[in-house]
C-alpha cells in the first residue's frame, strides 16, 4: 500500500518511521529542499497548492493525507477523483479557520471562548469595547504555534495591532483564566470505531509546546467530558484517522481551544510509551486496518527542543529516555526534535527527571518539567 | 552522524529504523536491486567486495558496521585507515569459519559440540568413524538459515554428500542431544561496559528460526553461566557493539552453537518488549554513545514470516500485536518480516496467541507457539 503525505516535516517523518514497519510505502509533497521526511522517502518537489503535483501524488498513492493543516483545502478537493483522502478535506476546511472551528463547536454544543469576528478596524474597536477586557486578536487562518496572534486590550493602539496581523480576517478572542491546558489524541475509523489516548497535560512556552505529561491526572468525569465532546467532532466530521483537540481546563470544566486534524506534538509520547503510537493508529485507520490499542504503559514527560538541539551525551544514561531528532538544522524557534522520559509511576518519573536537570541543553526544561510534576502530585 | 552498512537487508533496514530517530543518517552497499533497506538511506549498487565502493562507504560514514557475516574480512580489513569499523574486523573473521569459532570458544573454556576439520572425504571418512555415530557436515564458511549443511551417519554414501557441499573445506559437528535452543543478545561499549538481553528461547523449523520466546524461563546459574561465556567471548574480540550467541541447553548446561557478530533475528522481540532496542544499542555502542537499558518490559512471543506474507486484517485486532513488514517480495524460505506478541504474563500471552490461532496465515505458527509456552509454563 502507498501511502501519500501532503508535507514533509517532522509528523510526515515520524508518521514514515511508523508506517515502514507496516509495509507501507510513501511518497510526499514538500516545496523545501530539507524537507525532513526527505531521507524516508521520495518527494515531490511543488508548493502545496500546485495541483498538477497534488495530482501526480494522488495517482502515486492509495490514500492521501496530510502532516499539517494549511494546506490549500480547495486545491486538495481536486484529488478526490482520484483517491480517498483521509481525514477528509471538509476537517481541513473547518480546522483553518478559526471562526469556522468555533461555530461547529457551538453548534455541538462545546463550550468555547468567548469571541467575536474581525474583519476590519472597526470590528476589532466595537468586539473589544463589549469585551472590556484584554483578548487575542488570531488571524482566522494559517495561524499556529502562537504566529499570527497579538495580544490587545482597552485602551491599546489598536491600528498597530490590527496592522501587525497584516489585516487579514480575523477572530478576537477572550483569554481563558485556565488552571491546566489539556489536550486529547483521538482515532476513528471509516467504519465508527473510536479510540481515545488518556488526557495529556500541556505547557507553552512563548506560544510553542515545551512540555507534554500522559497520562494527566483528571477526574474520571473531566475525562467523559473530553470524549463526548470530542467524539462529537469526529462523528459531525465523518472523520476517519487521528485528530488532536486542546482544551483549557476552568475548574471542573473543559473549554476547547483549538482542534488539528492530524497527528500532534502532544501525542508524540504515544511512540514510547502507548500501545500503539498515534502515528501507527493514523495510519492504520486511513488504510482501514484495525485500530490499535491507545493505554498508556507507563507515565510518561515529553520535552521539546526548540531552537536546539540537545548532546545525547549525559541524556541517554537516564534510563528510558527515547530521543527524538527530526534531523532538522537549528534555527530559532524551530522544532529540532523532542526526548520522552519515562516511568512506572511518577516518583520513578520524577528521579528520572531529576538526573536531566544538570544538562547542559536539557537542564531547563527538565526543571520545569520536575516542577510540573509536583505541582500535579 | 553517518553510519555506513555493508548490507541492506532486513537487519540494516532495522538499524536505520531504529537509527533516524537518533539523528543519524545512513548509507548502504548491497548489490541487490531490491535491498530492502533502499526506502531508508542512499544506496551503493556493488559487490560486497568491490574495494572501490567499500571505500566511497568508508569515506561517507563516521563509523562502519554490517548486517551479515559473509562480508569478505579481507576487503572491509582495508577500510580501517579511513573510519572505524564496528564490530572489528577480527570478530568477522573469526565468526565467518566455523573451525575458528570453535577454537576460540574452546581456548576460553566455552563448551561446544565434538568437531572435527574436514578438507576432504578421506578426512569425512575417519571423523565420522571416529565419532560413530549421526553427525552434520557443515561448510565451514558462507553457511546460514540452514544452507551449508547435510546430515550424515555412519553407513550413508559419503561421497554423495560431500559433493553435495561442493568439496569446500567443511567441518563434522555431533549432533547435540538438547533440551532447549537458547540464545543472548548481548552490547559491549568501546570503554568495555557490557549489558544483556534477558536470554531467549527459540524454534527452528526446517533450520530458520521460527518463534522466538522472552524472557526464557532459565536458573539463575544458567544465566550466570550464559552471561559469562558471552562476555569471554566479547572481551576477548575487543568487540563493540551487539553480539548475538545461539546456545543449545543440555541439562543444566550451555553448549555455543554459533556467534553471529551482528544484531540477531532471536533478539527482534527487542523492538517492542525492552526498554531499548538492539539495533538502538547496536547504533550507540558504535557511535560511542551511552548503552540503553536491556530489561525486558513485558513477556514477547516473536513469529517469524518466512516464505509469505500474513494479511493484517484479524492479526491486528490482537491487542499488543506489533506487525514489522520487511518490503520484500515473496520467495520461498525468504524472511519477509515478524510480528511479535507482548503479554505482561505468560497467561496474557498465551490467550493473546491464541486468538491467532483461527488466521489463516499466521495460525499454523500461533498453535505451535501456544504449545512452546505450555511446554516452558
Amino acid at each position: 500500500m502507498r501511502v501519500g503525505i501532503v508535507g514533509g516535516g517532522q509528523l510526515a517523518r515520524m508518521l514514515m518511521l511508523a508506517g515502514h514497519p507496516l509495509g507501507l510505502e510513501f511518497r510526499f509533497l514538500d516545496p523545501a529542499a530539507d524537507a525532513c521526511a526527505r531521507m524516508l522517502a521520495e518527494q515531490i518537489r511543488a508548493p502545496f497548492d500546485a495541483i498538477d503535483a497534488l495530482h501526480a501524488l494522488a495517482t502515486a498513492s492509495d490514500v492521501l493525507t496530510f502532516d499539517f493543516e494549511n494546506v490549500s483545502a480547495e486545491a486538495l478537493a481536486t484529488c478526490e477523483r482520484i483517491c480517498p483522502i483521509r481525514p477528509g478535506v471538509r476537517a481541513l476546511a473547518v480546522s483553518q479557520d478559526r471562526l469556522a472551528e468555533k461555530r461547529m463547536a457551538t453548534a455541538l454544543g462545546i463550550p468555547v471562548a468567548w469571541h467575536a469576528a474581525v474583519d476590519d478596524l472597526e470590528q476589532l474597536r466595537s468586539a473589544l469595547a463589549e469585551l472590556a477586557a484584554p483578548a487575542i486578536l488570531k488571524t482566522r487562518r494559517l495561524g499556529y504555534d502562537g504566529k499570527g496572534q497579538v495580544r490587545v486590550a482597552p485602551g491599546d493602539d489598536l491600528p498597530a495591532a490590527w496592522q501587525r496581523l497584516g489585516g487579514a480576517p480575523a477572530i478576537l478572542e477572550a483569554q481563558v483564566d485556565f488552571q491546566r491546558e489539556l489536550s486529547m489524541i483521538a482515532v476513528r475509523a471509516a467504519d465508527g470505531t473510536e479510540r481515545y489516548y488518556p488526557l495529556t497535560e500541556n505547557l507553552h512556552l512563548d506560544g510553542v509546546l515545551a512540555l507534554s505529561l500522559a497520562p494527566a491526572r483528571v477526574s474520571p468525569e473531566l475525562r467523559a467530558q473530553a470524549e463526548a465532546q470530542v467524539s462529537a467532532v469526529l462523528r459531525h466530521l465523518h472523520y476517519v484517522g487521528v485528530l488532536a483537540v486542546e482544551f483549557f481546563q476552568v475548574e471542573d470544566r473543559l473549554v476547547i481551544n483549538e482542534i488539528a486534524p492530524r497527528v500532534h506534538n502532544s501525542g508524540h509520547w504515544t511512540i514510547d510509551a502507548a500501545v500503539v503510537s498515534q502515528f501507527e493508529n493514523h495510519l492504520r485507520a486511513i488504510l482501514d486496518w484495525p485500530l490499535g490499542a491507545t493505554e498508556a504503559r507507563s507515565e510518561a514527560m515529553m520535552l521539546n527542543w526548540v531552537g536546539f538541539r540537545p548532546c545525547p551525551a549525559g541524556a541517554l544514561e537516564v534510563a528510558d529516555l527515547h530521543w527524538h531528532d527530526y534531523g532538522k538544522s537549528v534555527r530559532p524557534g524551530r522544532k529540532i526534535g523532542h526526548c520522552t522520559v519515562l516511568g512506572r509511576d511518577r516518583a520513578q518519573l520524577h528521579a528520572r527527571l531529576e538526573r536531566l536537570c544538570d544538562h547542559p541543553d536539557l537542564g531547563a526544561l527538565a526543571r520545569r518539567a520536575c516542577a510540573m510534576l509536583a505541582a500535579g502530585a
